[in-house]
Protein backbone atom coordinates (compact mmCIF):
# COMPACT_ATOMS: atom_id res chain seq x y z
CA UNK A 1 0.00 0.00 0.00
CA UNK A 2 0.99 3.30 -1.37
CA UNK A 3 0.96 6.45 0.88
CA UNK A 4 0.91 10.09 -0.24
CA UNK A 5 2.29 12.88 2.48
CA UNK A 6 2.17 16.81 1.83
CA UNK A 7 4.37 18.51 4.58
CA UNK A 8 5.36 22.09 5.02
CA UNK A 9 4.20 25.10 3.34
CA UNK A 10 4.21 26.75 -0.31
CA UNK A 11 6.32 29.24 -0.81
CA UNK A 12 4.80 31.66 -3.80
CA UNK A 13 7.47 34.50 -5.38
CA UNK A 14 6.36 37.85 -5.39
CA UNK A 15 9.65 38.67 -7.09
CA UNK A 16 13.10 37.30 -7.80
CA UNK A 17 14.01 37.97 -4.02
CA UNK A 18 10.64 38.38 -2.59
CA UNK A 19 8.33 35.28 -0.85
CA UNK A 20 5.17 35.08 0.87
CA UNK A 21 5.11 31.95 2.47
CA UNK A 22 2.90 29.81 4.75
CA UNK A 23 5.20 28.79 7.21
CA UNK A 24 4.53 25.49 8.37
CA UNK A 25 7.46 23.35 9.91
CA UNK A 26 6.16 20.19 8.66
CA UNK A 27 6.97 18.32 12.02
CA UNK A 28 3.64 17.04 12.03
CA UNK A 29 4.04 15.37 8.56
CA UNK A 30 7.53 14.11 9.57
CA UNK A 31 5.98 12.49 12.75
CA UNK A 32 3.34 10.49 10.30
CA UNK A 33 5.79 9.57 7.65
CA UNK A 34 7.74 8.09 10.11
CA UNK A 35 5.10 6.46 12.19
CA UNK A 36 3.42 5.12 8.91
CA UNK A 37 6.78 3.91 7.28
CA UNK A 38 7.19 0.54 8.89
CA UNK A 39 3.91 -0.37 8.07
CA UNK A 40 3.12 0.25 4.34
CA UNK A 41 4.81 -0.21 0.99
CA UNK A 42 6.12 3.60 -0.53
CA UNK A 43 5.51 6.96 0.95
CA UNK A 44 5.43 9.46 -1.67
CA UNK A 45 6.06 12.50 0.83
CA UNK A 46 5.36 16.00 -1.41
CA UNK A 47 6.97 18.66 0.67
CA UNK A 48 7.53 22.47 1.04
CA UNK A 49 10.85 24.31 0.64
CA UNK A 50 11.82 24.44 4.42
CA UNK A 51 10.26 21.73 6.06
CA UNK A 52 12.01 19.20 8.51
CA UNK A 53 11.81 15.50 6.52
CA UNK A 54 11.54 12.34 8.10
CA UNK A 55 13.99 9.73 7.41
CA UNK A 56 13.36 5.75 6.08
CA UNK A 57 14.12 4.50 2.98
CA UNK A 58 10.56 3.50 2.34
CA UNK A 59 10.03 7.39 1.67
CA UNK A 60 10.51 9.40 -1.45
CA UNK A 61 10.66 12.84 -1.55
CA UNK A 62 9.45 15.49 -4.53
CA UNK A 63 10.06 19.07 -3.20
CA UNK A 64 7.80 21.82 -4.53
CA UNK A 65 7.60 25.49 -3.73
CA UNK A 66 4.45 27.10 -5.25
CA UNK A 67 0.79 25.91 -5.08
CA UNK A 68 1.02 25.54 -9.28
CA UNK A 69 4.40 22.99 -8.20
CA UNK A 70 1.80 21.06 -5.65
CA UNK A 71 -1.19 20.64 -8.23
CA UNK A 72 1.68 19.64 -10.95
CA UNK A 73 3.32 17.05 -8.57
CA UNK A 74 0.09 15.95 -7.00
CA UNK A 75 -1.98 15.03 -10.74
CA UNK A 76 1.24 13.35 -11.73
CA UNK A 77 1.47 11.04 -9.25
CA UNK A 78 -2.35 10.60 -8.68
CA UNK A 79 -3.08 9.83 -12.25
CA UNK A 80 -0.15 7.26 -12.45
CA UNK A 81 0.41 5.39 -9.05
CA UNK A 82 -2.68 3.62 -6.91
CA UNK A 83 -2.21 5.41 -3.62
CA UNK A 84 -4.62 3.70 -0.50
CA UNK A 85 -4.54 7.23 1.01
CA UNK A 86 -3.29 10.86 0.86
CA UNK A 87 -2.73 12.90 4.37
CA UNK A 88 -2.50 16.82 2.85
CA UNK A 89 -0.96 17.98 6.08
CA UNK A 90 0.87 20.60 3.82
CA UNK A 91 0.02 24.38 4.65
CA UNK A 92 -1.12 25.39 1.00
CA UNK A 93 -1.36 28.95 0.15
CA UNK A 94 -4.85 30.05 -0.38
CA UNK A 95 -3.77 32.59 -3.04
CA UNK A 96 -0.97 33.20 -5.71
CA UNK A 97 0.42 36.97 -6.95
CA UNK A 98 -1.47 38.59 -9.35
CA UNK A 99 0.40 41.50 -9.79
CA UNK A 100 1.68 44.06 -7.53
CA UNK A 101 1.98 47.89 -7.77
CA UNK A 102 2.42 51.13 -5.76
CA UNK A 103 0.27 53.67 -4.41
CA UNK A 104 1.14 56.16 -6.98
CA UNK A 105 0.62 54.30 -10.16
CA UNK A 106 -2.60 52.77 -8.34
CA UNK A 107 -3.92 55.92 -7.59
CA UNK A 108 -3.00 57.57 -11.27
CA UNK A 109 -4.48 54.51 -12.95
CA UNK A 110 -7.82 54.17 -11.07
CA UNK A 111 -8.20 58.09 -11.46
CA UNK A 112 -7.49 57.91 -15.45
CA UNK A 113 -10.03 54.88 -15.23
CA UNK A 114 -12.88 56.63 -13.19
CA UNK A 115 -12.08 59.81 -14.84
CA UNK A 116 -12.71 58.42 -18.81
CA UNK A 117 -16.02 56.31 -17.40
CA UNK A 118 -17.56 59.10 -15.35
CA UNK A 119 -19.57 56.22 -13.58
CA UNK A 120 -22.74 58.42 -12.07
CA UNK A 121 -23.29 56.75 -8.90
CA UNK A 122 -21.85 55.37 -5.98
CA UNK A 123 -22.77 51.89 -6.70
CA UNK A 124 -21.26 52.08 -10.50
CA UNK A 125 -18.46 54.08 -8.76
CA UNK A 126 -17.49 50.83 -6.49
CA UNK A 127 -18.35 48.23 -9.46
CA UNK A 128 -15.90 50.29 -11.64
CA UNK A 129 -13.02 49.93 -9.22
CA UNK A 130 -13.31 46.56 -7.85
CA UNK A 131 -13.50 45.40 -11.87
CA UNK A 132 -10.18 47.43 -11.98
CA UNK A 133 -8.40 45.72 -9.11
CA UNK A 134 -9.39 42.21 -10.09
CA UNK A 135 -8.44 42.89 -13.82
CA UNK A 136 -5.04 43.26 -14.94
CA UNK A 137 -5.54 46.95 -15.87
CA UNK A 138 -3.69 48.18 -12.52
CA UNK A 139 -0.90 45.67 -13.00
CA UNK A 140 2.25 48.25 -12.73
CA UNK A 141 4.03 44.64 -12.57
CA UNK A 142 3.34 40.93 -12.84
CA UNK A 143 6.91 39.74 -11.64
CA UNK A 144 9.79 41.48 -12.65
CA UNK A 145 13.01 40.48 -11.55
CA UNK A 146 13.27 42.65 -8.61
CA UNK A 147 10.72 45.22 -7.42
CA UNK A 148 12.78 48.52 -6.96
CA UNK A 149 11.81 50.42 -3.59
CA UNK A 150 11.14 53.28 -4.67
CA UNK A 151 7.44 54.31 -3.44
CA UNK A 152 6.30 54.60 -0.49
CA UNK A 153 3.95 51.70 -0.85
CA UNK A 154 4.49 48.16 -2.17
CA UNK A 155 1.06 47.43 -2.78
CA UNK A 156 0.84 43.02 -3.60
CA UNK A 157 -2.49 41.88 -5.47
CA UNK A 158 -3.14 38.24 -5.09
CA UNK A 159 -6.00 36.16 -6.78
CA UNK A 160 -7.20 32.53 -5.12
CA UNK A 161 -4.68 29.83 -6.28
CA UNK A 162 -6.02 26.46 -7.23
CA UNK A 163 -7.46 24.53 -4.45
CA UNK A 164 -5.24 21.48 -5.47
CA UNK A 165 -7.57 19.30 -2.26
CA UNK A 166 -10.37 19.95 -4.16
CA UNK A 167 -8.75 18.14 -7.03
CA UNK A 168 -7.79 15.05 -5.17
CA UNK A 169 -10.40 12.85 -5.61
CA UNK A 170 -11.17 13.60 -8.81
CA UNK A 171 -7.47 12.67 -9.78
CA UNK A 172 -7.67 9.47 -7.89
CA UNK A 173 -11.39 8.78 -6.79
CA UNK A 174 -10.47 5.18 -4.93
CA UNK A 175 -7.90 7.17 -2.87
CA UNK A 176 -8.60 7.89 0.81
CA UNK A 177 -8.08 11.65 2.00
CA UNK A 178 -7.57 13.18 5.46
CA UNK A 179 -7.33 16.70 5.25
CA UNK A 180 -6.02 19.52 7.48
CA UNK A 181 -7.60 22.40 8.85
CA UNK A 182 -5.75 25.12 10.77
CA UNK A 183 -7.88 27.63 12.49
CA UNK A 184 -6.79 30.48 15.28
CA UNK A 185 -8.28 31.08 18.52
CA UNK A 186 -11.94 29.77 17.78
CA UNK A 187 -14.16 26.81 19.54
CA UNK A 188 -14.52 23.05 18.97
CA UNK A 189 -17.90 24.24 16.93
CA UNK A 190 -15.88 26.26 14.67
CA UNK A 191 -13.57 23.85 13.89
CA UNK A 192 -16.00 20.68 13.57
CA UNK A 193 -18.05 23.23 11.07
CA UNK A 194 -14.95 23.88 8.88
CA UNK A 195 -14.11 20.30 9.23
CA UNK A 196 -17.78 19.76 7.65
CA UNK A 197 -17.45 21.70 5.31
CA UNK A 198 -14.15 20.90 4.08
CA UNK A 199 -15.65 16.73 4.05
CA UNK A 200 -18.45 18.01 1.86
CA UNK A 201 -16.81 20.07 -0.72
CA UNK A 202 -13.51 17.91 -1.19
CA UNK A 203 -15.34 14.46 -0.20
CA UNK A 204 -12.67 14.01 2.50
CA UNK A 205 -12.31 11.01 4.69
CA UNK A 206 -11.53 12.79 7.51
CA UNK A 207 -10.40 16.36 8.68
CA UNK A 208 -8.02 16.85 11.25
CA UNK A 209 -8.91 19.79 12.54
CA UNK A 210 -6.50 22.43 14.78
CA UNK A 211 -6.30 25.78 16.35
CA UNK A 212 -2.90 26.93 15.95
CA UNK A 213 -3.10 28.30 20.06
CA UNK A 214 -3.07 24.60 20.81
CA UNK A 215 -0.06 23.34 19.36
CA UNK A 216 3.33 23.49 20.42
CA UNK A 217 6.38 21.85 20.66
CA UNK A 218 5.00 18.97 22.92
CA UNK A 219 1.61 19.45 22.61
CA UNK A 220 -0.49 19.42 19.27
CA UNK A 221 -3.94 19.30 19.90
CA UNK A 222 -6.50 18.15 17.06
CA UNK A 223 -9.93 16.89 15.99
CA UNK A 224 -9.99 14.03 13.82
CA UNK A 225 -13.71 14.42 12.09
CA UNK A 226 -15.31 12.48 9.52
CA UNK A 227 -18.88 12.50 8.14
CA UNK A 228 -20.44 11.73 11.17
CA UNK A 229 -18.54 14.56 13.71
CA UNK A 230 -15.56 13.92 16.04
CA UNK A 231 -14.34 10.61 15.94
CA UNK A 232 -11.20 11.10 18.21
CA UNK A 233 -9.72 13.79 19.99
CA UNK A 234 -5.94 13.68 20.11
CA UNK A 235 -3.32 15.72 22.51
CA UNK A 236 0.24 15.39 20.28
CA UNK A 237 1.93 14.94 17.03
CA UNK A 238 2.64 11.23 17.70
CA UNK A 239 -1.12 11.06 19.18
CA UNK A 240 -2.66 11.98 15.93
CA UNK A 241 -0.56 9.69 13.54
CA UNK A 242 -0.85 6.78 15.70
CA UNK A 243 -4.99 7.33 15.08
CA UNK A 244 -4.71 8.49 11.74
CA UNK A 245 -2.34 5.14 11.19
CA UNK A 246 -5.49 3.23 12.66
CA UNK A 247 -8.31 4.71 11.30
CA UNK A 248 -6.50 4.21 7.61
CA UNK A 249 -5.98 0.24 7.87
CA UNK A 250 -9.65 -0.25 9.24
CA UNK A 251 -10.92 1.25 6.09
CA UNK A 252 -8.87 -1.65 4.29
CA UNK B 1 38.23 43.05 18.02
CA UNK B 2 34.57 42.10 17.31
CA UNK B 3 33.04 42.03 14.34
CA UNK B 4 29.51 42.03 12.91
CA UNK B 5 27.63 40.00 10.83
CA UNK B 6 24.49 40.03 9.78
CA UNK B 7 23.58 37.26 7.08
CA UNK B 8 20.03 35.19 5.57
CA UNK B 9 16.49 37.31 4.84
CA UNK B 10 13.93 38.86 7.18
CA UNK B 11 10.75 37.84 7.58
CA UNK B 12 7.64 40.00 8.00
CA UNK B 13 4.30 38.37 9.18
CA UNK B 14 0.85 39.32 7.30
CA UNK B 15 -0.39 37.41 9.57
CA UNK B 16 -0.73 34.34 12.29
CA UNK B 17 0.53 32.15 9.43
CA UNK B 18 1.43 34.09 6.54
CA UNK B 19 4.94 35.52 5.80
CA UNK B 20 6.70 37.97 3.21
CA UNK B 21 10.51 36.73 3.20
CA UNK B 22 13.72 38.04 1.55
CA UNK B 23 15.39 34.49 0.56
CA UNK B 24 18.74 34.44 1.35
CA UNK B 25 20.74 31.12 2.23
CA UNK B 26 22.42 32.98 4.65
CA UNK B 27 25.67 30.93 3.01
CA UNK B 28 27.85 34.02 2.10
CA UNK B 29 27.84 35.59 5.86
CA UNK B 30 28.44 31.99 7.17
CA UNK B 31 31.77 31.85 5.08
CA UNK B 32 32.68 35.58 6.09
CA UNK B 33 32.26 34.31 9.62
CA UNK B 34 34.35 31.07 9.47
CA UNK B 35 36.72 32.88 7.42
CA UNK B 36 36.71 35.85 10.31
CA UNK B 37 36.73 33.56 13.53
CA UNK B 38 40.20 32.58 13.49
CA UNK B 39 41.93 36.17 13.52
CA UNK B 40 38.87 38.24 15.91
CA UNK B 41 37.57 38.38 19.34
CA UNK B 42 34.11 37.81 18.87
CA UNK B 43 31.88 37.63 16.18
CA UNK B 44 27.86 38.55 16.76
CA UNK B 45 26.11 36.70 13.95
CA UNK B 46 22.76 38.36 13.87
CA UNK B 47 20.95 35.98 11.42
CA UNK B 48 17.57 35.78 9.74
CA UNK B 49 14.80 32.63 10.61
CA UNK B 50 16.18 29.91 8.20
CA UNK B 51 19.98 31.39 7.49
CA UNK B 52 22.40 28.12 7.24
CA UNK B 53 24.56 28.94 10.08
CA UNK B 54 28.28 29.06 10.85
CA UNK B 55 30.28 26.60 13.30
CA UNK B 56 32.89 28.52 15.35
CA UNK B 57 33.09 29.06 19.49
CA UNK B 58 34.07 32.56 18.55
CA UNK B 59 30.72 33.13 17.16
CA UNK B 60 27.97 34.60 19.31
CA UNK B 61 24.36 34.45 17.78
CA UNK B 62 21.76 36.20 17.89
CA UNK B 63 18.25 35.10 15.90
CA UNK B 64 15.84 37.76 14.17
CA UNK B 65 13.06 37.68 11.88
CA UNK B 66 11.52 40.96 10.74
CA UNK B 67 13.16 44.73 10.58
CA UNK B 68 12.15 45.87 13.45
CA UNK B 69 13.58 42.74 15.15
CA UNK B 70 16.80 43.80 13.30
CA UNK B 71 16.78 47.18 14.24
CA UNK B 72 16.31 46.96 18.03
CA UNK B 73 19.49 44.15 18.25
CA UNK B 74 21.87 45.61 16.12
CA UNK B 75 21.15 48.34 17.99
CA UNK B 76 21.59 46.88 21.10
CA UNK B 77 24.83 46.05 20.19
CA UNK B 78 26.40 48.53 18.80
CA UNK B 79 25.46 51.41 21.18
CA UNK B 80 26.53 48.64 23.95
CA UNK B 81 30.03 47.11 22.89
CA UNK B 82 32.75 48.44 20.48
CA UNK B 83 32.84 46.22 16.94
CA UNK B 84 35.59 47.11 14.60
CA UNK B 85 33.62 46.66 11.74
CA UNK B 86 29.68 45.70 10.42
CA UNK B 87 29.64 43.45 7.84
CA UNK B 88 25.96 44.05 6.78
CA UNK B 89 25.05 40.88 4.60
CA UNK B 90 21.62 40.33 5.51
CA UNK B 91 19.01 40.76 2.73
CA UNK B 92 16.76 42.99 4.61
CA UNK B 93 13.27 43.67 3.57
CA UNK B 94 12.75 47.39 2.24
CA UNK B 95 8.84 46.84 3.07
CA UNK B 96 7.12 45.81 5.83
CA UNK B 97 2.99 45.01 6.76
CA UNK B 98 1.04 48.37 6.09
CA UNK B 99 -2.76 46.50 6.15
CA UNK B 100 -4.63 43.86 4.31
CA UNK B 101 -7.54 43.94 2.56
CA UNK B 102 -9.65 42.87 -0.39
CA UNK B 103 -10.78 44.12 -3.54
CA UNK B 104 -14.51 44.44 -2.23
CA UNK B 105 -13.86 46.13 0.75
CA UNK B 106 -11.15 48.43 -0.79
CA UNK B 107 -13.68 49.10 -3.79
CA UNK B 108 -16.31 50.03 -0.92
CA UNK B 109 -14.05 52.16 1.09
CA UNK B 110 -12.88 54.21 -1.95
CA UNK B 111 -16.14 54.83 -3.55
CA UNK B 112 -17.72 55.96 -0.43
CA UNK B 113 -14.54 58.40 0.17
CA UNK B 114 -14.84 59.48 -3.23
CA UNK B 115 -18.45 60.15 -2.97
CA UNK B 116 -18.17 61.96 0.23
CA UNK B 117 -15.60 64.66 -0.94
CA UNK B 118 -16.11 64.37 -4.72
CA UNK B 119 -13.51 65.95 -6.33
CA UNK B 120 -13.89 68.43 -8.89
CA UNK B 121 -10.64 67.75 -11.03
CA UNK B 122 -8.68 64.22 -11.83
CA UNK B 123 -6.03 65.47 -10.29
CA UNK B 124 -7.66 65.73 -7.08
CA UNK B 125 -9.43 62.19 -7.68
CA UNK B 126 -6.06 60.77 -7.81
CA UNK B 127 -4.40 62.72 -4.68
CA UNK B 128 -7.34 61.70 -3.27
CA UNK B 129 -7.01 57.82 -3.93
CA UNK B 130 -3.19 58.34 -2.95
CA UNK B 131 -3.77 59.62 0.26
CA UNK B 132 -6.83 57.28 1.20
CA UNK B 133 -4.14 54.25 0.07
CA UNK B 134 -1.30 55.68 2.17
CA UNK B 135 -3.65 56.47 5.64
CA UNK B 136 -5.27 53.66 7.31
CA UNK B 137 -8.53 54.49 6.17
CA UNK B 138 -8.73 51.59 3.86
CA UNK B 139 -7.60 49.31 5.99
CA UNK B 140 -9.82 46.28 6.72
CA UNK B 141 -7.20 44.32 8.30
CA UNK B 142 -4.07 45.23 10.54
CA UNK B 143 -3.07 41.77 11.78
CA UNK B 144 -5.81 39.67 12.35
CA UNK B 145 -4.87 36.24 13.86
CA UNK B 146 -5.24 34.56 10.24
CA UNK B 147 -6.89 36.26 7.04
CA UNK B 148 -10.01 34.53 6.01
CA UNK B 149 -9.80 33.13 2.28
CA UNK B 150 -13.21 34.29 1.34
CA UNK B 151 -12.69 36.97 -1.13
CA UNK B 152 -11.31 36.63 -4.73
CA UNK B 153 -8.07 38.93 -3.98
CA UNK B 154 -6.30 38.99 -0.93
CA UNK B 155 -4.45 42.68 -1.25
CA UNK B 156 -1.33 43.64 0.95
CA UNK B 157 -0.30 47.14 1.33
CA UNK B 158 3.42 47.17 2.32
CA UNK B 159 4.62 50.89 3.77
CA UNK B 160 8.69 51.57 3.91
CA UNK B 161 10.04 49.73 6.69
CA UNK B 162 12.98 51.55 8.46
CA UNK B 163 16.44 51.47 6.83
CA UNK B 164 18.66 49.92 9.59
CA UNK B 165 21.82 50.46 7.67
CA UNK B 166 21.38 54.25 7.70
CA UNK B 167 21.99 54.15 11.64
CA UNK B 168 24.82 52.04 12.26
CA UNK B 169 26.86 54.80 11.66
CA UNK B 170 24.91 56.94 14.26
CA UNK B 171 24.76 53.70 16.61
CA UNK B 172 28.58 53.33 16.46
CA UNK B 173 30.53 56.31 14.42
CA UNK B 174 33.72 54.49 14.67
CA UNK B 175 32.82 51.25 13.50
CA UNK B 176 33.65 49.99 9.42
CA UNK B 177 30.67 49.64 7.28
CA UNK B 178 30.42 47.11 4.51
CA UNK B 179 27.07 46.80 3.02
CA UNK B 180 26.13 45.11 -0.02
CA UNK B 181 24.22 45.66 -2.76
CA UNK B 182 21.77 42.58 -4.69
CA UNK B 183 20.69 43.66 -8.20
CA UNK B 184 19.14 41.38 -10.40
CA UNK B 185 20.64 41.28 -14.70
CA UNK B 186 22.47 44.58 -14.65
CA UNK B 187 25.98 46.07 -15.83
CA UNK B 188 28.87 46.62 -13.98
CA UNK B 189 27.90 50.65 -14.07
CA UNK B 190 24.45 50.11 -12.49
CA UNK B 191 26.28 47.99 -9.54
CA UNK B 192 28.72 50.69 -9.16
CA UNK B 193 26.11 53.57 -9.30
CA UNK B 194 23.87 51.89 -6.69
CA UNK B 195 26.67 51.26 -4.84
CA UNK B 196 28.34 54.86 -4.79
CA UNK B 197 24.51 55.69 -3.74
CA UNK B 198 24.67 53.73 -0.77
CA UNK B 199 28.29 54.89 0.22
CA UNK B 200 27.11 58.07 -0.05
CA UNK B 201 23.72 57.99 2.13
CA UNK B 202 24.64 55.11 4.62
CA UNK B 203 28.45 56.26 4.94
CA UNK B 204 29.77 52.72 4.00
CA UNK B 205 33.31 52.13 3.94
CA UNK B 206 32.72 49.36 1.42
CA UNK B 207 29.86 48.06 -0.53
CA UNK B 208 30.01 44.73 -1.87
CA UNK B 209 27.87 44.97 -5.09
CA UNK B 210 26.34 41.59 -6.83
CA UNK B 211 24.07 40.52 -9.44
CA UNK B 212 21.95 37.61 -8.66
CA UNK B 213 22.20 36.31 -12.47
CA UNK B 214 25.88 35.72 -11.35
CA UNK B 215 25.31 33.58 -7.90
CA UNK B 216 25.43 30.12 -8.24
CA UNK B 217 26.56 27.31 -5.61
CA UNK B 218 30.27 27.44 -6.83
CA UNK B 219 30.40 31.30 -8.45
CA UNK B 220 29.73 34.00 -6.19
CA UNK B 221 30.98 37.47 -8.86
CA UNK B 222 31.41 40.39 -6.69
CA UNK B 223 32.84 43.93 -6.91
CA UNK B 224 34.30 45.23 -3.44
CA UNK B 225 33.43 49.41 -4.19
CA UNK B 226 34.66 51.81 -1.92
CA UNK B 227 34.41 55.76 -2.80
CA UNK B 228 36.89 55.79 -4.93
CA UNK B 229 35.09 52.84 -7.05
CA UNK B 230 35.67 49.27 -7.70
CA UNK B 231 38.38 48.03 -5.50
CA UNK B 232 38.55 44.49 -5.77
CA UNK B 233 36.61 41.81 -8.37
CA UNK B 234 35.32 38.51 -6.69
CA UNK B 235 34.50 35.42 -8.03
CA UNK B 236 33.78 33.00 -5.24
CA UNK B 237 32.02 33.17 -1.35
CA UNK B 238 35.54 32.02 -0.52
CA UNK B 239 36.99 35.12 -2.39
CA UNK B 240 34.76 37.68 -1.22
CA UNK B 241 35.40 36.79 2.38
CA UNK B 242 39.31 36.85 2.02
CA UNK B 243 39.32 40.18 0.38
CA UNK B 244 36.94 41.83 2.99
CA UNK B 245 39.41 40.37 5.50
CA UNK B 246 42.52 41.61 3.87
CA UNK B 247 40.45 44.61 3.61
CA UNK B 248 39.02 45.18 7.36
CA UNK B 249 42.63 43.90 8.43
CA UNK B 250 44.74 46.96 6.62
CA UNK B 251 42.23 49.70 8.15
CA UNK B 252 43.35 49.21 11.25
Amino acid sequence: MNILITAGGTSEAIDSVRNLTNHATGSLGKVIAETFAEQVDTIFYVHGPKAVLPNNPAIKFFPIASVRDLEKTMQEILTTTPIHTVVHSMAVSDYELDYTTSEIDLAKNLADMISTKSPSTKDELEKLIKTALTSNALASNTGEKKIRSTSEQLIIALKKAPKVIHSIKKWQPTTQLVGFKLLVGVSDADLVAAATDSIKKNKADYIVANDLENISTDKHEALIINHQGIKERCHTKQDIANTLLTLIKQEG
